[in-house]
């Protein structure tokens, strides 16, 4: 293509941005790309942000100067996450999902790429401005989460593992106690996955006591790593936590196994400081 | 926004097409959203497909009648799938790979949402038309693999376990042996997780002999399930394959423990129908 009129300018430019949340593209390419003055690119970046801003899902930062260029921070607006959550909700409250022992079935739910691709930008907005260098989560059910943050964030997903392969290098390993079912457990991570000192968010599909989170604090601690979030999609209401300052998206109020029924609320992700304005505009 | 120029409205329709591929959006929807006529929506749509087309980043494809409406599919031309298969083909080249037994570190490969999502683009374009119900694979590695196509194809994941935990309900379990090292595996997957009769793509990071592969045709067989494709990311050109007719991005063609050094080539992915005319086109 040679000769670029805006429409199919705008089409291209909004294909690039969102399709590589985070990544800084240079004015100076969009410019060269389409053979455009950069007057014109601002423009072109004006309706976009204005079309971004008004459905709540997402703004461009521009950053000025050599380095300088545009990128894309997807986020997620009130009215739309209340509708995405409440559609999770209904399905966890499937009594059909009552496992043994009172554990959920959830596998499909986790198996579900365009559920998990929401709830990614659901903790996008949330986590957006911790300055996160990794997403780290536990295999196997947090896995996808993780990535669905990860993409959004455009950070690196490192896995905790239960058992340590001999595909790993060298590994760093600590014991910890579950919460619910007080079985020891060992949490094992490999040297190399993460730099010392790096800035993580935690995500991960259910928390009942937070025993498996606080061994990868602990794990963590071991690379210097500084937990700046933790996220998990589904809580429960009991038992006490042993980890404070986590964000549910869902929590199980009640998991009745002889009358089949559950309950599920909203989690506490609405009580973040980053829902405070539009709590307020709700009002 | 109550009025919606036409600028405004590319952005719009752009973001809601390729955020969710694969989903059928009703052009009334479009239409009522926009207070537009179908006619002005069907001339976005054209200019929307027009600029997909020349990028070869994808196609619209219009379905007619009252169930009918309009959904992106993503693909991935051959220069760009070249220039994304070239830089992964560079990373694995690094000495510092090598572990003990020539095996390869990937975990950084696998953490990386950036090049997994244009994995998934690329496998989106190989197995876009095969009719698949769900993307099954292996824990661990595989996983994030798995979810960049169930994205691009919007299908479910399906995730084959090593062991069974309590949370999956009644599974069903097969003994495999390990291609590569002569060793019993046992694979297990929820009865639940997959209907019966399901046409499935398999993806896994790795092949060496495809002998976890070979296990997991075996263990959908008991769910009467139709492998209609197998992609690999990396696949070694040692030993003999148990397995036929997989498509590889990349093929490892020799790993010397003693000399760090290690050889990686494109894949057997060009040879598949879908480039054929790409092929000519080159010559």
């Amino acid at each position: 293509m040679e000769k670029w009129k805006r429409s199919a300018r705008l089409v291209d430019m909004v294909h690039q941005l969102l399709n590589e949340p985070y990544r800084l593209i240079p004015l100076t390419a969009f410019a060269k790309r389409y053979h455009a003055a950069k007057s014109s690119i601002s423009e072109d970046l004006t309706i976009i942000q204005e079309v971004l801003h008004a459905e709540e899902s997402g703004q461009l930062e521009t950053m000025a100067g050599a380095s300088g260029g545009v990128r894309y921070m997807p986020s997620m607006g009130m009215e739309e996450t209340k509708t995405v959550l409440a559609q999770l909700c209904h399905k966890l409250t499937n009594p059909e999902r009552i496992l043994p022992g009172g554990f959920l079935f959830m596998s499909d739910l986790l198996g579900d790429p365009v559920l998990l691709h929401h709830l990614g930008r659901i903790w996008a907005k949330i986590f957006g401005t911790s300055q996160i260098d990794a997403i780290v989560t536990i295999e196997t059910k947090g896995i996808p989460l993780a990535y669905a943050v990860a993409f959004h964030l455009r950070k690196p997903v490192v896995i905790v593992r239960y058992d340590t392969t001999v595909t790993e290098g060298s590994v760093v390993t600590v014991n910890t106690v579950s919460g619910s079912s007080g079985r020891m457990k060992q949490l094992s991570l490999a040297r190399r996955s993460l730099p010392k000192g790096s800035r993580v968010l935690l995500i991960d599909d259910y928390m009942k006591a937070g025993g498996t989170v606080r061994g990868m604090i602990d794990l963590l601690r071991e690379f210097e790593a500084e937990v700046v979030g933790v996220g998990v999609m589904v809580d429960s209401i009991v038992p006490e936590k042993l980890v404070d300052g986590y964000v549910s998206l869902t929590t199980v109020t009640e998991v009745d196994e002889k009358e089949k029924r559950i309950n599920v609320e909203f989690g506490n992700l609405f009580d973040q400081g980053v829902y405070n304005n539009e709590n307020h505009s709700d009002q």
